[in-house]
C-alpha cells in the first residue's frame, strides 16, 4: 500500500474540488480534477470540459506549460489511453514531461481499467494510485455504475411528509417541503443527465424538470408513460423543441426510438408492457443513448416500479414539516415487504438543514 | 430587563443540569434545580427529591448550613410558598438569611404565580427572575402544562420505517429502529409519570412497558380500550400488581374508576363511547390523578385518535432504516388532511444519531 503525504492529500483533496465543481457539465463523462505540482506549489489545474471538450488533464497541463516537464500530476481518475472524441490523455501527459503521477482510482470500466496506468509506467512515469479513491469515487458513481452495468445510473427523490405521504388525498404536493431542500433538489438535478418523472406527476404537477440555478442548459426531460398521450397544453410538451424530450412507452411491441419532427418529442417504446421489464430496457437504452444518470422524481407508482426491479442506484428521502394521516403514498408496493424484508440504505446519510432533514443511500435490495 | 453576568450564567446551567437529572423522579412535582453561591464559590446545591421529600431550595440550603446567611441563590422554577406535603420553601429561604436570589422563571400555576417572588421580596431579600427562563421551562414543559391545563401533559412517540409504517402487513413492528434511539426511547420512558399503548399494540406486542436504565420503580402502566378485556396471559395483567396498571375503557355509562383487588388493575371508565371526548376526560383524569406526563407508545389508532382530538403536546417520530412499501401507517386518519391544513411541528428539532435520525416537536393544529 502506498504511502500518501498530508502535502498529497491536500493536493488530491483539491482536484476532487475541481471535479465537484464540474459534476453534471460533463456527462456522459465523468467530472475529473487534475492538479499539476512542482516544488510543492501548484503551476496548473483543470477540470474536464464539457462534452466533446478537453478533459481534466490536458486542461491542467494547459495551465502548467512548460513548467510541466517534471512535476507530478494529480488526478481523480486513470487518465484516458484511448482516441474518444478527444485525443489519449496519457499521450499528453507523456509528452509534457510529467515525472510522477498520483491517480486517486482506476477507470471503472473493466475493459480498459489499468490500461492508462501500464502506458504512463511504460513511458517511465511514477504511478500511485488509491490517494482519496473512495471519495473520488462518490463522485462519479453514476458513471461509474453505467460503464460497468451498461445502463444509466438511477437517483430515485421523493419528497415525504413526515408520515409517509408525497401527496394529500387531493393529490397536491407543494409546498411539501421547505425552500433549503428544495435547493438541495435542485442541486441534485443539475448533477444528473436527465430528469425523469410517471404520468401521473405530469398531469398532478405540470413540472418544469429544469435546473432553475448553475447550469446554462436544461437536463433532458424524460416522462414515464403506459399511453403516448401527453397533454398538448402541458410545459413538458410546449416545450419539446427547446430540450430534448423523452416520453418512454411501456406498450407491447417493436423496441424503438419515435422522433415526432412536428413536437420535437422523442418516443422511445420498449417493446413490453410488463413494468419491470419496461424500466429495465429503459435504462439500457439511456445508456446506449449517453445519458447515463437520470434522477427520477416519482410519482409513486415509478418509485415502486423502480425499487422493484432493483434499479435504483441511489435514493434521497426528502422530509417537510408537515403531518397529513392520510394521502399518496411515497412508495406504494402490493403487497408490502415484511420489516425483515425491507429494503435498507447502504452508506447511509441522514443530513439536517436548518431543522429540515433527508436521508441518502444506496438502497440494497432484499 | 435585569442584566445577568456571564458566571451568573454558569450558576443557573449548574442548577438547570442539577433539575435535569432528577427529571422523571420527581413527578408529580417538577424537576428544580438549586444552587447557592457566595463568594463566587458554590457552597450549596440540590435538586427536588422524590414526591414528599424535600424541594431543590431546602436541599441546597441543608447543604450550605450558616454559611448560607448572605449568599446567592440561583433556582430554577420560582420557590413556593405554599404548605403541600412540605412545608414552603420560602420560609425557608428567608430565615436562613439568602440576601439574593436568581429565578429562572415564575410558577407557571396563575394561582399562585408570584406570591413565592412577593414573599421573598417583602422579606428584604432582592429578587431576580428570567435567566435562562425558556431552558427551565422547557425541563417541565409537562409539569408547566398540566397545572395549567388540569389535563396531563401527552407526548406521543412513534418508530416509523423511512416509508411511514408502525409495522409490516403482518404487524410485524420489531425492530424498526436502531438500538441508539431505541435506548433514547428508554430515556423518555424515565421522563414521564406513565407509559401507554393501544390495546391492539397490547395483543400484537405484549410490551413490558418498563424502563431498563436509570430509575429504580417502573412507570405507571396505561392500557387504552373499547373494552375491558385484557389477555390474562399478557405482561400487563400478570404484572398488574407490582407498579400501578391502568385500563382506560371507552365506553358509554358513568365515569368513574374501579379497583380490580383480585388482578391489581385500575379501570377508568371513561363514560363516552366518542374517541377524542374519551381521550379528554382521560387526560383530566390522569390529571386528578397526580399523573401529569403520559408517554403515548403507539398504536396507529390511539397516536391518530390523539392527534385528532388535539392532545398530542409533544410528538417524537423516529426512523428506522427500513422501506417496506405498504404496512400499517404511523397516524392513520381518516380522511387525512389537505397538506395545507397538515399538523405542523413547533420547535422542531431533527436529531441524527449513528446515522438514524429522529424528530421532536410540538405540534400546531390546523
Amino acid at each position: 500500500m502506498t504511502q500518501f503525504s498530508l502535502a498529497d492529500q491536500s493536493f488530491m483533496d483539491k482536484a476532487l474540488t475541481l471535479a465537484t465543481g464540474v459534476k453534471g457539465s460533463t456527462i456522459p463523462n465523468p467530472a475529473v480534477g487534475a492538479v499539476i505540482v512542482r516544488n510543492h506549489t501548484v503551476i496548473g489545474e483543470g477540470a474536464t470540459a464539457p462534452w466533446g471538450g478537453p478533459h481534466a488533464e490536458k486542461n491542467a497541463l494547459k495551465k502548467a506549460g512548460s513548467n510541466a516537464n517534471g512535476a507530478t500530476m494529480y488526478v481523480t481518475l486513470e487518465p484516458c489511453c484511448h482516441f474518444g472524441k478527444t485525443p489519449p490523455c496519457t499521450d499528453a501527459i507523456i509528452s509534457a514531461g510529467i515525472k510522477k503521477i498520483i491517480i486517486a482510482h482506476r477507470d471503472p470500466n473493466p475493459l480498459v481499467a489499468g490500461k492508462g496506468i501500464r502506458k504512463l509506467r511504460r513511458a517511465g512515469i511514477a504511478v500511485s494510485i488509491g490517494l482519496l479513491g473512495k471519495e473520488a469515487k462518490q463522485i462519479n458513481e453514476d458513471f461509474c455504475h453505467s460503464i460497468i452495468t451498461k445502463k444509466a445510473f438511477i437517483t430515485l427523490k421523493l419528497a415525504l411528509t413526515l408520515d409517509g405521504y408525497i401527496a394529500d388525498k387531493n393529490g397536491e404536493s407543494k409546498w411539501i417541503t421547505s425552500p433549503a431542500l428544495r435547493q438541495i433538489v435542485h442541486d441534485l438535478r443539475r448533477r444528473h443527465g436527465a430528469i425523469a418523472v410517471g404520468s401521473g406527476t405530469l398531469l398532478a404537477d405540470n413540472p418544469q424538470l429544469t435546473v432553475r440555478t448553475g447550469r446554462k442548459t436544461s437536463p433532458i426531460r424524460i416522462i414515464f408513460s403506459s399511453t403516448k398521450e401527453i397533454p398538448v397544453d402541458s410545459f413538458f410538451h410546449r416545450n419539446a423543441k427547446a430540450t430534448r424530450s423523452i416520453v418512454v412507452v411501456r406498450k407491447k411491441g417493436m423496441q424503438q426510438i419515435i422522433q415526432d419532427t412536428a413536437t420535437g418529442i422523442e418516443y422511445w417504446l420498449t417493446g413490453t408492457s410488463d413494468p419491470l421489464e419496461s424500466m429495465h430496457r429503459f435504462a439500457e437504452t439511456a445508456f446506449t443513448q449517453h445519458i447515463n444518470s437520470i434522477f427520477v422524481e416519482g410519482g409513486g407508482t415509478v418509485a415502486a416500479t423502480l425499487l422493484k426491479a432493483k434499479l435504483v442506484n441511489r435514493l434521497y428521502l426528502f422530509y417537510g414539516n408537515r403531518i397529513i394521516g392520510a394521502g399518496i403514498s411515497g412508495i406504494p408496493m402490493k403487497p408490502g415487504l415484511a420489516i425483515s424484508e425491507g429494503i435498507t440504505l447502504k452508506d447511509r446519510k441522514s443530513i439536517i438543514i436548518d431543522n429540515d432533514m433527508y436521508v441518502t443511500g444506496i438502497p440494497v435490495y432484499p
